[in-house]
This record gives C-alpha cells, sequence and structure tokens, in this order.
C-alpha cells in the first residue's frame, strides 16, 4: 500500500478481462477512457492489466490489485452468456456467495418482459452477496462495487454510463495537473539539459513525447505536479532551457 | 509455465510502459496491433500489463512475465530522455551490466551525425549485455531481445517495424483458428443454448459479443480452435441452434 498510503494520492488500477481483447479481434477503448476520467477527477490509474476469460486468472489479478491500489475497475464479462465469469469470479476473490439479486432482477424487469427474462438474462442479475448495485443509463443490467472494487460492463457505451455513476461516490486525491510545452526541437537535442530540469524540480514529474508532423520531428515536454507553483516553475524550467537550446542550434547552424 | 507447457502452444505478454498512458494524455495503439499480430502467426497474448516509469514496477512487471510466459514483448521507453529507464530495468532485472553498445552506436550513425550524438542520444545505444539488437526500417535506434524480452518503441510505427523483424524468429505454435456467426440475435436469447453448444465442444473456446446497429441489438458468436474439424463443428452446432432458436421467436410471436 506504499501508494495508496501517499496523503493526497488516490490510486486506482484497471482491470480488463476478455479473451477478445488479447486475441485483438476487438480492440479495447475503455482504457484511455477511464485513465483519463479518473486523472481528472484526482484519482492516480497505477497498474492496467487484461486477462482471459479465465477464472484463476481473473481471481489472480483482483487479489493482486485490490490489495495494493486504493480502487480497481473491471470491464467486460458481465452479460448473460457463458463466457461471462466476471461476477463469479468476484465472489470468489472476496470469498462470499453469489446468487440473483432481488434488486438487479428488478432493474432488468424494467426493461425486459417478465416472459423474457429467461435462464441467461437471469445471469445478468447474479451478484455477490454484500455488494452494491451500478445502475445506468444505458443498459437495464447493473454493475456492481464490492469493497473497493467496481464491476463495470465492456460495451464502451454502458461503462461510461457506469463510471458516471460511480464517479460522485469516490474518495478523490489532490488532483495531478499538468501541462503541456512544445519543444520545437528533438528530443535527442534536449534530453541531458531536460534531465537536468527534472532532477532540479524532484516534485514535479516531467515526461518527454517525439512526435512527427509536416515540419519533422518534435516533441512535447509534460509536467505534471499535485502543486500549481511548483508546476509553474518547472514549466518556466523548461522554457527557459529549450529557448537556450535553440539558440545555441541557431549559433551552430 | 502452465500454459507455456502446452503442447502447440507459444504463449506472451505485452508490458506497455509509460506514465502518458496511465494518465490517459496518450491513448495506447500498440496493445490491439501486437495482440491481433502474435495471434496471426500463432501466438497466443495471455496477458497484459501497463505500468509507470517507475524501475521497480517495470523489474517487478517484466520478472512476473517473463517465467511465465514463452515471450514477453514490451513498448516505450527506449528513447533519449531522463524517461527512457526501460533499458536499464530490463538490464536489472536479467542482473547484466548495461553501457554504450558499439553495434547500436554504428546503427545511430547510419542516420545521426557523429558530431549530433550527444549524451543524450547516446542513451539509444545504451544495450544491456548479452542482447541482440532489434533492427527496423524506421529508426536508426534499436530495440533488443535479451532471453525471452523483446523491447521495443513506443511509437506505433516504429513498434510495428520492429515486430516485423522479430516475426520471423520467433517459435510459434499451432495457429488459433477463428469464425465468427453473425446470430441475428440478442446475447440475452442465446444464452443458456449457447453454453450448453459451449459445454458439448471442450476443445473450442466460444465467446459472445453484443453489438448495436441500425437494426438493433444483435451478437457475434465466435468460435475458436486449433483443429479446422473441431472448429467447423462447433460452428455448425452454433448455427444449428441459432437457427432453432430463431423459429421458436418466430412461433412465439
Amino acid at each position: 500500500m506504499a501508494d495508496a498510503a501517499k496523503p493526497n494520492t488516490v490510486t486506482a488500477a484497471i482491470l480488463v478481462i476478455g479473451d477478445e481483447i488479447l486475441s485483438g479481434r476487438t480492440k479495447d477503448k475503455n482504457i484511455g477512457y477511464i485513465a483519463e476520467y479518473l486523472t481528472n477527477i484526482g484519482i492516480d490509474v497505477k497498474e492496467v492489466r487484461v486477462v482471459p476469460d479465465d477464472e484463476p486468472e481473473v481471481v489472480g489479478a483482483l487479489d493482486a490489485l485490490r490489495h495494493r491500489y486504493n480502487y480497481v475497475f473491471t470491464t467486460g464479462g458481465i452479460g448473460p452468456t457463458h463466457d461471462d465469469i466476471t461476477a463469479d469470479c468476484v465472489a470468489k476473490a472476496f470469498g462470499v456467495t453469489i446468487d440473483v439479486d432481488p434488486r438487479a432482477r428488478a432493474m432488468l424487469l424494467t426493461r425486459i418482459k417478465e416472459a423474457d427474462l429467461n435462464e441467461a438474462r437471469l445471469r445478468m442479475a447474479r451478484i455477490p452477496a454484500g455488494a452494491d448495485l451500478i445502475v445506468n443509463k444505458v443498459s437495464s443490467a447493473p454493475g456492481f462495487r464490492i469493497g473497493n472494487v467496481h464491476v463495470m460492463a465492456g460495451v464502451p457505451s454502458i461503462m461510461q454510463a457506469m463510471l458516471d455513476e460511480v464517479a460522485p461516490t469516490l474518495k478523490t486525491g489532490v488532483k495531478m495537473l499538468s501541462d503541456t510545452v512544445r519543444a520545437e526541437l528533438r528530443e535527442g537535442d534536449i534530453g541531458t539539459p531536460l534531465g537536468a530540469v527534472a532532477k532540479a524540480h524532484p516534485d514535479v514529474t516531467i515526461g518527454s513525447y517525439p512526435f512527427q508532423d509536416d515540419r519533422g520531428p518534435n516533441s512535447n515536454i509534460v509536467v505534471r505536479s499535485r502543486d500549481p507553483e511548483k508546476l509553474a516553475a518547472a514549466k518556466a524550467a523548461v522554457e527557459e532551457m529549450l529557448a537556450s537550446v535553440r539558440a545555441g542550434l541557431r549559433r551552430t547552424a
């Protein structure tokens, strides 16, 4: 819990469950969405895992992540078919029973006729004992929260609606602020002085991200900190360094 | 090594290294590409992890994955700036030294003038002792392979060029074949009989993936097996089941 214990910091992991992501058949659209969403509300995503629809793998990953981070968010595996095993895996990880939950069954019945509520659809109402439901505006099938684990759908539109419901219930830390400086220089020209700036600003994380556009290779320097003054100081130091390197290059050109 | 030891099966994990993925600032494009690529050449991706630019995290993930799967493919963290720490982490995980590699330095000099080969750019030639270089057609900075770990760039175009170089060197298993049947039914209408088909075809993995189009909710049934006859038999059973469910729904409609 080293990370989780830091003051002002709330941590999370994302666990994506599904063979279809690992085979490449389906391209994940949830990791980036959840990561950006949580960052914006002051929760730091520290790890992501993708595992197959296989009980020991899902349970193992749940146990590794839920003890280490403040929150875990899972996506996938809560539909009505035999390969939807997430709820059972979560019950197993927490050592609780799982059965059709009357609240979840009632939710399903708001959009499904009783005659259509067959065994398969009732699977979507199987909720581990002690869990709270995550309602959502897109689907009548709920997600659920148990302990620090939030179990959400894999379909992006449903997952996003669930995350909107969950967000107000989450403990959040001091938001990580970030600012981006376009270097107008190649990474190789600024690596050493940028490293010196990073060393001189230990409470600010400085990342360098190369990109290429019509005018050639370039870099974005991203400065991140929870402290706006330290962020501003580091950004100014980066800008000063960049101006100095550009001037040096003009002289030698 | 349970998975890796299965006959006809070669397994892999993908390790994405980078704060920018976890913050959501950069949306990963490599996981889906590598997963599909490896699946197509007969290597099963069994796990993906995303970790921050933090040495203990990277080393821990490397060690967890490289002992468990036949191959590990990493992306990110091999550029010229201070936040590029992947090569050092890999050296640490393998317990080997790391220094500027004359072969890598020579590669850099094919596109970089000697006068421009500063300390930062030379970082890209730091290669763990005993590693083989991964050349590529897009960038003069190499990736490398040590043991069963392949270290690749994070920039998608460079990573893809590196994967093309690596692929012919990999041991591959019997390719996982797959076929998709469009159900023309909602998942909830087929969950129970589909589960029965899955149970009757234990050597075939059957997945159900809901989707929505202009005509409403629908499902794709994906059957996967290394054995073409078993695949065909399972697909036929799925199609027969779907026809029977559709006929039943027409009768009750």
